[in-house]
């Protein structure tokens, strides 16, 4: 399907793609850029691609599929580097959580003749790192392309075919849409989970305990989308600001009312609500995106899971992060 | 280890309980008692118990055991039914999600030489009713027990031996600071979860719908505590009303600041909390409270999920629901 694709950045959802596309023979050669040498030579002893280059600008050239991987923080600095590079004809593509953002930074740097597609696949885990991919983790999901009305159609239609192959649902939209969707479905959610973990690591170191034995009671459900990728996080909320706020404060006014409730002692109130959210839940297992087993199918060990499982050391890291969902 | 074994309302917890004494061979009879006629025949059909009843009372004759599984709203109706025919030296417990407030209900109405000994598994699913239940629901889950410390300690061996042999850890604490714990760990997330769950509820149609497709993205993580009982919840935040609402400050002064850290682009602030929110989640699993397998070990499938999974219809019930987490 595509000549060259390069890959800047190898996170969770770079490495996926790049699994992805080598299963699916959907590229000649798979280039790979990080900026940090530890993720270049992790990628390397994983095999996920041809060649591997410290430089962005080398990884581009005459690639004719393009993908930044990294947190959208650092898609101005790639950029800079990459422009003079770029190949005529060659699709420039995104990963990224924000779109809008995307396009700002992105489309006065890109050169006549190449096509920008800034592209959302709402997949991911709580896992960050090269060795986090896998090749299934599109399949079912949707991808949401955001190009302007003036690009190339058949380059869209390109994109789309590529994203299909993954396994995925390509849905377009234009890009300050999508960025207020992913606010209430993604962004205030990733951030309501922080701060009340947040809430939990600053309690004092009794009670921390004591809420960490017994998370299973709710709180641990909270705990996994606040392990994602601290700086593709952080980017997201410096860049889609405004949105992020506007559905914060709805579900502010929200919560005052059900706090009041709460006070009030207002139990049909109450009852009324927890009734109409189950049906939410329900709609989107219809939709194939959750599934219907018991606490998301969680094991159930004949033994306790401390035994059975061990948390890869994931450690942070500053660039080369993917996409968390 | 007990002669007559009577479950108060057959829920996901209660029918997890018969279904683990029968494996166990813990109790010589199971009486199975609920307020519903179509919940009890459920039970019967299922075979969960040796005999059945619409009375409480005629349930707790004779039995050396007993333990309410309604919803804590109802502990004051069963009380009043069953106080006069608890036979001597019998064990009143339950599995309700606070313990202050069933002190409080039960605590004057137990007649002399019934010990009294609250407790609350830690465990469940978002699943509700006699169907949902499973053996191993309470394998390495905490269990807590809130006795007054006058209460005679043979009897709270004999409950501890009895949680341990269905899988539990047994952990006994006063009643108060259990409810304090239990606010941050358990009610406050659902409360959230319940909150924002239901903001989306309220969008327009068009964007709902949107929220449900990309539900992966983060979404879908809440929906499923939402979908906890909505009784059983709504009983929850009416008794224990205090802490809810204390921890419930906490989290909304930690949300402000967060709120202004996103108004300002205070990107360090920002990376510096979803780096230690981390740390929160892998001391869970190193607790043994939680798998290690990336979002949480939900099914990556070759097909889309809805093509694999079917809800189970689970109606909302107005009596006889069990703990969920």
């Amino acid at each position: 399907m595509f000549k060259k694709l390069a890959l800047i950045g190898i996170g969770l959802i770079g490495s996926s793609i790049a699994r992805a596309v080598r299963t699916h023979d959907l590229a000649a050669t798979i280039a790979i850029s990080t900026r940090r040498p530890e993720t270049l030579a992790e990628a390397e002893a994983l095999g996920l691609g041809d060649c591997y280059t410290l430089s962005a600008a080398e990884a581009v050239r005459d690639a004719d599929l393009v993908i930044l991987c990294t947190p959208v923080g650092a898609y101005g600095a790639v950029m800079a580097e990459i422009a003079g590079a770029l190949a005529p004809g060659a699709i420039l593509s995104d990963v990224g959580s924000v779109k809008g953002y995307v396009q700002k930074v992105l489309g006065p740097l890109v050169p006549a003749g190449v096509h920008l597609i800034p592209a959302h696949p709402i997949a991911g885990t709580e896992h960050s790192g090269p060795s986090a991919g896998f090749v299934e983790l599109f399949i079912g999901r949707w991808c949401v392309l955001t190009p302007l009305p003036s690009v190339d159609a058949v380059a869209v239609d390109r994109l789309t075919s590529f994203w299909g192959v993954l396994g995925s649902n390509v849905e377009v939209m234009d890009a300050e849409h999508h960025d207020r969707v992913l606010a209430i479905t993604s962004h205030v959610p990733h951030l309501i989970a922080y701060n009340i973990v947040g809430t939990v690591a600053d309690l004092e170191a009794a009670t921390k305990s004591e809420v960490i034995k017994f998370s299973a009671s709710g709180f641990r459900d909270f705990t996994r989308i606040a392990a994602s990728d601290p700086v593709m996080w952080r980017d997201v909320f410096l860049t889609n600001r405004d949105a992020v706020l506007d559905m914060l404060g709805r579900f502010l006014e929200d919560l005052s009312q059900l706090q009041r409730h709460v006070r009030n002692g207002d139990g049909p109130a109450m009852e009324a609500l927890f009734t109409r959210t189950r049906a939410i839940r329900r709609s989107i297992i219809t939709a194939g995106q959750e599934t219907a087993a018991p606490d998301f199918g969680r094991p159930h060990a004949a033994e306790p899971m401390v035994e059975v499982n061990v948390e890869p050391s994931v450690p942070v890291r500053e660039h080369g992060g993917g996409d968390d969902a």
